[in-house]
C-alpha cells in the first residue's frame, strides 16, 4: 500500500495497545492510510482497566497539533479522549487557527466520556465545551448510549436511550448541537428484526443496511451457520442521522465476544480513514462498521480482561518486494535466488564453458542443435496453447507473434545447421532424446494443467537462461586473460546471437511480462510456491538438456 | 493476520507519525505483530524537525510499563528515546522488577541520543546510566555512527568511526558494555565493495550478507537497472557483532532518498518483531534491514522536510472476510451478493415457481429433463477435465467420485424420465438446444483456459443453485398459506431430491471446497474479479437454461 493519505487522531494513549491512539494508528494502517497522532493524555491501562491518567499540558496539545497541520496534508481527523475543558479548547483553537472552517478536513468526534471499565476519561465540566465548541466543527459525532444520555442531559433533555425509538429521538436532539451528523451506537441496546421492521414501516424514507446477516436467496448458507433468519437473533443497531433528516440504520448480529476493548476508537478511526479516501458518510460508516465487527469476530483473546479486537484481520503480507526504479525486477531476482544452485548449474554448464572456449566437441554441439530443433517445436506449440488460453486479442497477438519469431528462428536454425553439414532432412529424421521430450512435454503439461501465468512461468526459464548465457560469455570475452575466445571460435555465431541486441530485447520483454504478471495479480503464498516450483523444474530440465548433449544420449 | 504476538516499544511520541512509537506501531502492524507502547516523552515535531519536548514523569513511565507487563505476554521489546537518566532508571527498575532477568523477553535498545535535525533527545548525563544499567539487559543495541562515538567516549574510548575498520573496532568496545550484541549502523559512512572484500580477506570467519544487490548469474537484470556491479556503487554497511566474536556485515546499495525520517526507530522495531516471531538474531536483522531499506525505496514524500519511509510497503488488503464460526461462508456470500440480481432470477425463476405450484406445463418439464440429460454429459466431462488438471491423488479421487455420482444420477434420471414416458433412446436422440451447448461448452472452455480453481468456480453455480431452489421450495411448502404444493404435485419427487439430505450434503461439500480454495490461495483483486465473473456468467446461463425450457426452444 502507498500509505500517503494522512489521517490524524487527537486522543489519549493506551500503552496496552487496544484503544486510544494505538488502536487508531493500527486502524489507519489497516486501511492503507498514513497515521498521525496528537496525544492529549497518557494513561496507564490494560485489558482489565485504567490504572492512572497523566494529562498533557493544553499548550503542548496545541503545539503537537500545529506541528502536524503545519506540515502534513491531513485528509481526515478524529478526536477521542480529550480529558478536560482546557484541552478541548486547545484543540478547537488550533483547528480554528490553522484551517479556516471551510478548509477543515472532515472531523469525526468520538465523545469519549467514561471507559468500559468505568473510569472517567472526560471531566464532567468539559461536556459543555465539547458540545458548544467542538461539535460545530465536527462532520460526525459517534456517541454510545451512555455518552448520548450524558450529552442530552447537558443539552437540557432528559431521555433514557433504551430502544430504537428513543435512539431516533436522541439523534435528532444531538444533531441540533451543530454537528453535521450523528452516529448513535446501539451496542448496549437489545434489538430484534421486528423492531427494525416496525421502524421501517413507520418511517419509509429511512434506509436500512444489514451487515453480517444473510440476505435473501441464501438458504444454503443457513444450515450450519449460527445466524439463522429463523432464530430471531439479537441485533446491534447503530443509527446515522445526517442533516436534511436522512436516517440510516446499520444492523448487525450481536457477536458474543469479550474482545471489545477499543471498539469505539476503532470505529471512529475507520470512519475517518474512509472519509480520507473520499467515501460518502454513509459508505464510510458502512465500511467502518463491517471492519470493526469483523475485528471483533476475528479476535484472539489477549490479556486477562476485555481483550482488544483484531485490527489486522483485513491485511496480509505481500510476498514480492515492490518494483521501484532502483529495483525493477524484484520477482525475477526472487525466482533466480529461490533456485540459485540449479540456475547456476544451468547457465554455467560445462557445455557453455567449452562452447565459450571453442573446445566443445563438434559431435556434442551437433547433437545439441538437432535436439534444439525438436525442442523448438514444443516451444512453438506451447505459445499456440498460450494463444488458445488467452482472454484478449492483445495476448492472442503477442503469443502469435512469438510463434512467428520462433518460425523465423527455425529458418536461421536450419541455415546454421547446414554450416555443420546437417540438412533439414537430417533434422526431421533425428530421434527425440528423452531429455527433449521431458522438457517439451513438461511445458505443455504445465500449460494444460494451469492458467496462463503458470504457462508463462514454464516458458520463461528458456528465454532468460539463454540470454544469461549469452551475456555471461560476452562479458567474459571482454575481460583480459579470459578463457572465452571469440576469434576463430566455431561457435562464435551462437554466442553473438544470444548476447545480441535482438535476443536481449526479447529477454527484456520477457522480464517485463513476468514482472507485470506479479504486479497485476500478486500471488498468494501457495501460488508463488507453485511459480517457484515451475521455475526450478525448468532450470533443471535445461541443465538436463545440456547433460544430454555432453553425453550424446 | 492474527496479530497475537505482543511487541512492546518504550519510546517517545512523534505526532507527525514518522518516528517514535508511531513508527514502531506501524512496523509491528506490518509484521503482523500486536503493538503495545509505553511513552517516555511527548514531542511536537514534524518532517522539518523537533519543535518541543514534554517528558513524562518517571513514575508514570513505570506505571505504564507495569500495566503492560502485568497483563500481556510480551514476546519482544525495544526502547527508543528515553530522554533522561530518571526515565532510564524507571525503565530498568520496572523491567527488573517484573521479569527476572532470565525471563526478560528479548530487548532491542536503540540508543537514541540526537535527532537527525540535531535536537537533543537524551540528556548528556543519561548516557552513563544507559550504558551501565540498560545495556546489560539488552539483547542488542543499535547505535549509528554519532551515537556510537558518544557511547564510546563515555566508555573512555576516543574513536572516530569513519570506515569499516573503525566500525569493527567500535563494535568490540561497545559489546564490552555488557549487552549481548551490537549492530553498528553505517548509514553515515561511505563504503565500496572493495572495502568489504578487504575486510573479508583479513577476517575469513566474518559473514557477509548482501541485500538489494544483484548476485551472480544475474547479468540479464543488470542492463536497465541502476545498481550495476560494474559501477562500484556506494554501499551502506551495518555490522553485527554477537558474543563469541561472530561478526556479520549487512551490505546494501545506498538509496538516494530524502525519506529517511524514522529509519532507526523502524529498524529496531522490525528487529524486535522478528525476534518475537522466534527468528535468530542474524535472521531478524537480515529481515529487518530488508524491510527498512525497501521502506525507504517505496516512500512517497510527505511533508516539507525529511519524509518518513513507507511502513506499509509490504502489506496489502485482503479481499475476502475471514472465515469464523459465526461466518463460515464469507466467500460464497460475497459471490451471491456480487451477482444478486442474476442469482435471484435463476433461483426464483418462473419455471421454479410453476414447478413448486405443480402448474408447470408438462411439455416444458419434459423439454427441461431431456436437455438436463445432455447437459449432465458436459458436467461429467468437466469433472474429467478437473481430474486431468489435478496435482494430487486426493483431488483425482474426488473428481472421479463426482463423475461416478453423476453417472449414478444419470441412472436415476433415466428412470425418472421413464415416468414421463421418455425412453433412453428418446434422450439420446434429443437435439441439443443452444442454451445447453452454451452452458456446457462454457464450463469446458473455462476449464481449458484457466486453472483448477477457475474450473471449480464454473462448476459450483449449478450445484449450489439447485440446492438453493430445493431448500427455497421446501421452506415455502412448510409455511401456511403457501403457494408451494407438494401433495399431488407431479414434480414432488424433483423437489424432494434437491432439498433432500443427500443433495444438501453435496452442497455443503461444495461450499467447503470453494471456501477452502479462497483460504488456501487468497486471490488478488484481478483473480477475485475473474472468479466473480465466472460465477455471474454461470448464474445467467442457468437462467437461460430455464428460459429455454419455458420457451421450448
Amino acid at each position: 500500500m502507498t500509505g500517503t493519505l494522512v489521517v490524524l487522531t487527537i486522543a489519549g494513549s493506551d500503552p496496552s495497545g487496544g484503544a486510544g491512539i494505538q488502536a487508531d494508528l493500527k486502524t489507519f494502517a489497516s486501511h492503507g492510510c498514513y497515521g498521525a497522532s496528537v496525544i492529549t493524555a497518557l494513561t496507564a491501562q490494560n485489558t482489565t482497566g485504567v490504572k492512572g491518567i497523566h494529562p498533557c499540558p493544553p499548550q503542548f496539545v496545541e503545539q503537537q497539533i500545529n506541528s502536524v497541520l503545519d506540515d502534513l496534508d491531513v485528509r481526515a481527523m478524529k478526536t477521542g479522549m480529550l480529558h478536560d475543558a482546557e484541552i478541548i479548547k486547545a484543540v478547537v483553537d488550533s483547528l480554528k487557527g490553522l484551517c479556516s472552517s471551510s478548509k477543515l478536513p472532515p472531523l469525526v468526534c468520538d465523545p469519549v466520556c467514561v471507559s468500559t471499565s468505568g473510569h472517567t476519561l472526560l471531566q464532567e465540566d468539559a461536556l459543555k465545551t465539547m458540545i458548544t465548541d467542538l461539535f460545530p466543527l465536527s462532520t460526525l459525532i459517534t456517541p454510545n448510549k451512555s455518552e448520548g444520555e450524558l450529552l442530552l442531559s447537558r443539552m437540557g433533555v432528559n431521555l433514557k436511550i433504551e430502544n430504537l425509538d428513543t435512539m431516533l429521538a436522541a439523534t435528532e436532539t444531538l444533531l441540533s448541537s451543530g454537528c453535521q451528523a450523528v452516529l448513535l451506537k446501539g451496542g448496549h441496546i437489545t434489538a430484534r428484526m421486528k423492531d427494525v421492521v416496525s421502524v421501517q414501516e413507520r418511517f419509509p424514507d429511512l434506509k436500512v443496511i444489514k451487515q453480517g446477516l444473510l440476505g435473501e436467496n441464501m438458504e444454503i448458507l443457513l444450515d450450519s451457520s449460527q445466524h439463522s433468519s429463523f432464530d430471531d437473533p439479537e441485533l446491534v443497531v447503530d443509527i446515522l442521522l445526517e442533516s436534511e433528516k436522512r436516517t440510516t440504520l446499520f444492523v448487525h448480529p450481536r457477536v458474543d465476544s469479550s474482545c471489545t476493548h477499543g471498539t469505539g476508537c476503532t470505529l471512529s478511526s475507520a470512519i475517518a480513514s474512509e472519509l480520507a479516501k473520499g467515501s460518502s458518510l454513509v459508505n464510510a460508516v458502512k465500511a467502518a462498521e463491517s471492519y470493526t465487527h469483523l475485528g471483533i469476530q476475528c479476535a484472539t483473546p489477549i490479556g486477562k480482561g476485555h481483550g482488544p479486537l483484531n485490527h489486522l484481520h483485513n491485511i496480509r503480507l505481500s510476498l514480492i518486494p515492490r518494483r521501484t526504479s532502483s529495483n525493477p525486477y524484484p520477482f525475477t531476482q526472487m525466482l533466480i535466488e529461490s533456485a540459485a544452485t540449479s540456475w547456476k548449474e544451468y547457465v554455467e554448464h560445462d557445455f557453455v564453458r567449452q562452447l565459450g572456449k571453442g573446445t566443445l566437441d563438434r559431435s556434442r554441439f551437433v547433437h545439441f542443435i538437432k535436439q534444439d530443433y525438436l525442442y523448438l517445436k514444443y516451444y512453438a506449440r506451447a505459445y499456440g496453447l498460450l494463444a488458445a488460453k488467452s482472454s484478449s486479442f492483445g495476448s492472442i497477438q503477442s503469443s502469435t507473434q512469438t510463434i512467428l519469431n520462433i518460425l523465423h528462428e527455425i529458418g536461421n536454425h536450419k541455415m546454421f545447421c547446414l554450416t555443420f553439414g546437417i540438412t533439414e532432412e537430417d533434422l526431421e529424421k533425428t530421434p527425440e532424446s528423452p531429455a527433449t521430450t521431458a522438457y517439451g512435454a513438461y511445458i505443455l503439461d504445465t500449460g494444460l494443467q494451469g492458467d496462463t501465468t503458470k504457462l508463462i512461468m514454464a516458458l520463461i526459464a528458456c528465454l532468460l537462461g539463454y540470454g544469461e548465457v549469452g551475456l555471461w560469455l560476452k562479458k567474459q570475452s571482454n575481460v583480459e586473460s579470459t578463457w572465452v575466445v571469440l576469434e576463430g571460435n566455431p561457435y562464435k555465431h551462437w554466442i553473438e546471437e544470444y548476447s545480441g541486441e535482438m535476443y536481449q530485447e526479447a529477454v527484456r520483454m520477457g522480464l517485463e511480462t513476468i514482472e507485470s504478471c506479479a504486479v497485476a495479480d500478486p500471488p498468494s503464498e501457495a501460488r508463488l510456491n507453485e511459480w517457484k516450483a515451475v521455475w526450478e523444474r525448468c532450470t533443471k530440465l535445461e541443465k538436463g538438456f545440456w547433460d544430454m548433449a555432453m553425453e550424446l544420449r
